[in-house]
């Protein structure tokens, strides 16, 4: 049912974790399962230098986020604002359609936080 | 959001794994997140001397399974048959209403693997 890539991401998840004193903190739920995720971000000019996340939900969700965390670390908040979900599971040699739902997790929490970052300054 | 049981059975989740020639296998699916477990028992007259889990769901799922295990483990089939995921919430001192239905997967899958074993005899 699932891809190697997507167990090896499940199975040792990249970026797990909390960033002290994070430039931008991005937290969504989904409204499908009502899993958390939260997503930290260290921003330097506009490059976005450090990235973790922490969720409580299922596997598909922490090998979307591992790997979105992965796709989006050393580049710019531009480039991060593009990533999609589709994108984030194709990289992982795609998802089962009825998880999904749990890949749009990671894009949001991305997004979430670089919009907290803007309006911050 | 979460108990501090749930969190514990979440990051030292018990009985997790598969027990070779298992002599009773359920595994069933989450409609409502499409999310899988699977249930493996050793049982010895009418008692349950073994089980262990695997599921790919969330935290929620894997701490009610991991408490669900703890429960049923050394009990009679028909004690276990009337486990609840009520039960198993409660146990846990509780789960947010929007994760309830991961812990249905718990009892399902127990009630699947009495099922087949039934089925078999
Ligand atoms: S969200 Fe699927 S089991 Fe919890």
């Amino acid at each position: 049912m699932y891809s190697e890539k997507v167990m090896d991401h499940f199975s040792n998840p990249r970026n797990v974790g909390e960033i002290e004193n994070a430039d931008a903190v991005g937290q969504v739920g989904n409204a499908k399962c009502g899993d958390i995720m939260k997503m930290y971000l260290k921003i330097e000019g506009d490059t976005i230098v450090d990235v973790k996340f922490k969720t409580f939900g299922c596997g598909s969700a922490i090998a979307t986020s591992s790997m979105a965390t992965e796709m989006i670390k050393g580049k710019t908040i531009k480039e991060a604002l593009n990533l999609t979900n589709r994108a984030v599971a194709e990289a992982l040699d795609g998802l089962p359609p009825v998880k999904m739902h749990c890949s749009v997790l990671a894009e949001q929490a991305v997004k979430a936080a670089i919009y907290n970052y803007a309006k911050e300054k």
